[in-house]
């Protein structure tokens, strides 16, 4: 058998070879493709099933925890929200071929800037089997190739996916090598992936900081980053009431475990009194465990204090940090000072303070008198994506199809020289 | 006086905070400041030209070599061009605040992507004093601080300009951080500088392949890479022989020593025979040394024979490579086998052949009969460049202030919760 750096030298060729077919083939082709994997998928319930049954049974008898073992089930609920993102997938324009900008120059220079794939993906993630086909759909819609690096305890759900998405794409005529994974879970393959700066145009990885900063400090492939998300909302003084509490409790419970739940909640201290206590018996109804900063103990003395950490913590758990402040620009101040440039909204009814916070904020998402459980791409039309993007380069915020792609300068001329 | 380390993270500091400030600047003011700079510098003429007389005094002094004088020295052209630059810079359109995309979601949220300033930026560079003024320009257009770490022998004139910016900048209210310098050309500034990812969003090396290595491996931060350009033109066998020749010399003859000079000639053999002799002649009369295929040889026996090494060198001199291929596909086969992705164009009368060229040549600029020396940006109505990317993420070709900016995801509601 060849070894692992052999391998994944392979699998970056091939890769390489795959995309310039891809990038070539028609945008009709690629989307029955992804068509055709939703419907493989779909055809192979049993079997998926079955295989995911028995990572489940191993990662148990392995002494797994709830929470992971909860990661790696494919449910029916998730095994039917895999199928229809990527019949999803499939339906959404295409995002290839597209003249982002274009003019003639006086020089009579005709100068077009058109979205090509950026060429080859690397992703690399743990438990989740759905990371699978939404990243291969992503990928394969932006007419981009993929090597899928998951969690070893994911192998075999990962190796049946993989290989009725290769069926599909084979079927359409297009290279199977457009999706690729390791032949075994050897912890190898991610350093030599991450070293194949010749065949791999990006990295993104999914999952922990830990596995997050590992492969960054590695990496000699530029990563797209999916870190802390720390949100805030910030109540203004005028904002209307039962809207504080409806966004305020769906930011923070709608799910407690993902980057753009709520972390802390700020109050215009002119409407602290009227709206922190009914806020605060929402959420603990809720289970939800509040720290207060001093003033808010003035309103709510039982509240478990605050402590500096608190406006600095991802909590991920049924945990809110509050702070009175003292009107917008503190409110924002105190958001580019210890938010993550993620997710934050406000909840107001003035026009000029909305404006401001939209301007003023920097943030991946800003946002006004909504949920921050509406940042993660789906709510803003994207379908399905492969991360949520914390840098500032490339991609910020949800990264989906044309979030992979890039452009090259098309330009035609009559034989224009350089003076 | 304080460390280096503590002089850079002061300097990082001082460079975000002044981030903030422009980032929220009307644009009317950025544009005079820039205008101010292009007023300070003219005023100052006698000035620069002192301070440059003793880098380059100093230099010589020093044993520096002549190129290297050469690219040291503000001569009267430069000082214009550098002047000129900044103007134009001022006249550009803004490329903050525009809303990329926008629409409204089947929930009513309604979703808009606006570009904003990328943050910090550091630009790491060698001799040229004029990367000076255009970076300066291209940072504080899209409304980013910048740290320009120069040559040490373009220490004086560096430190003027600098000066010079400052002082047009804080002219306008805006904070005169936003360009900054270290105080002394130490080595451990750049060091530093790349380790300043707390404060930096971006590094831009210009220069030697040499230094832009060190720089990419030393750097925590994400950096936008400028390397080689192997460029190739493609002469098929229906093309307009006396454009063939125009485009060919003019690319590689205008200046042989920039990146997108041609350094790879391809002719389809159908035409070779036609075209070779006279384009040999063309590049012989200027001092060109020629390079060819056994099959050139056969044609013009006197060429010196090219080794495989000649298709993938970057000789940045009079040296040309030139290949006879068997048509189109196999033209495209050698440029994105041997390229770098950087300049690559066909000349060519033939509809079909021309798109497919445009089509499948992976390269960040691909261009029909014209002259790859146009790829620069200022051909493409770009203005002042930091660069020319050789990298597939964020930007790609010319980097100008557009490329210096990111976006953020605006999304205003009327209480939308996610279910």
């Amino acid at each position: 058998m060849a070894s692992i750096k052999q391998q994944m030298m392979e699998i970056g060729r091939n890769a390489r070879a795959a995309s310039r077919e891809l990038g070539a083939a028609a945008a009709t082709v690629r989307q029955a493709a992804i068509e055709g994997m939703a419907a493989n998928l779909a055809a192979a319930h049993d079997a998926v099933m079955a295989a995911n049954e028995d990572d489940l049974r191993a990662a148990a008898a392995a002494h797994a925890d709830q929470a992971f073992l909860k990661r790696l089930q494919i449910t029916e609920k998730i095994f039917a929200y895999m199928v229809d993102r990527l019949r999803e997938a499939a339906r959404l324009p295409d995002p290839l071929g597209i003249v982002l900008e274009g003019h003639t120059e006086p020089s009579g220079l005709e100068v077009s800037r058109v979205s090509v794939p950026l060429g080859v993906i690397g992703i690399i993630y743990e438990a989740r089997p759905n990371v699978t086909t939404d990243a291969a759909a992503v990928a394969l819609k932006s007419g981009n190739a993929v090597i899928l690096r998951g969690g070893s305890e994911a192998w075999r759900s990962n190796a049946l996916l993989v290989s009725l998405m290769q069926d599909a794409i084979a079927a359409q005529g297009l290279p199977a090598n457009a999706v690729q994974m390791p032949s075994c879970p050897d912890r190898q393959a991610v350093r030599e992936l991450l070293r194949l700066d010749r065949y791999v145009d990006v990295i993104i990885p999914r999952g922990g900081k830990e596995l997050i900063r590992a492969v960054s400090s590695q990496s000699r492939i530029p990563v797209i980053k999916h870190y802390d998300g720390i949100c805030h909302l910030y109540l203004a003084a005028d904002a209307d009431p039962a809207m504080a509490v409806a966004l305020t409790v769906n930011s923070k419970c709608q799910r407690v475990e993902v980057c753009n739940a709520l972390e802390t909640l700020l109050i215009d201290r002119a409407g602290a009194k009227t709206l922190l206590p009914a806020i605060a018996r929402a959420l603990q109804d809720k289970g939800v465990e509040l720290r207060g900063c001093a003033r808010c103990r003035r309103i709510l003395p039982e509240l478990k204090p605050a402590v500096p950490a608190d406006w600095d913590t991802e909590y991920l758990d049924a945990i809110l940090a509050i702070r009175v402040v003292d009107g917008l620009d503190a409110a924002i101040a105190h958001i580019n000072r210890h938010g993550s440039g993620h997710t934050d909204g406000i909840v107001t009814r003035d026009l000029q303070a909305a404006k401001l916070f939209l301007e003023r904020v920097d943030s991946a998402s800003v946002l006004v008198n909504a949920s921050t459980r509406l940042s993660g791409g789906g709510d803003y039309g994207m379908g399905a994506v492969v991360g949520i993007s914390t840098g500032r380069l490339h991609a910020r915020g949800p990264v989906g199809p044309r979030e992979l792609t890039t452009y090259k300068w098309q330009v035609r001329g009559n034989g224009q020289l350089r003076y």
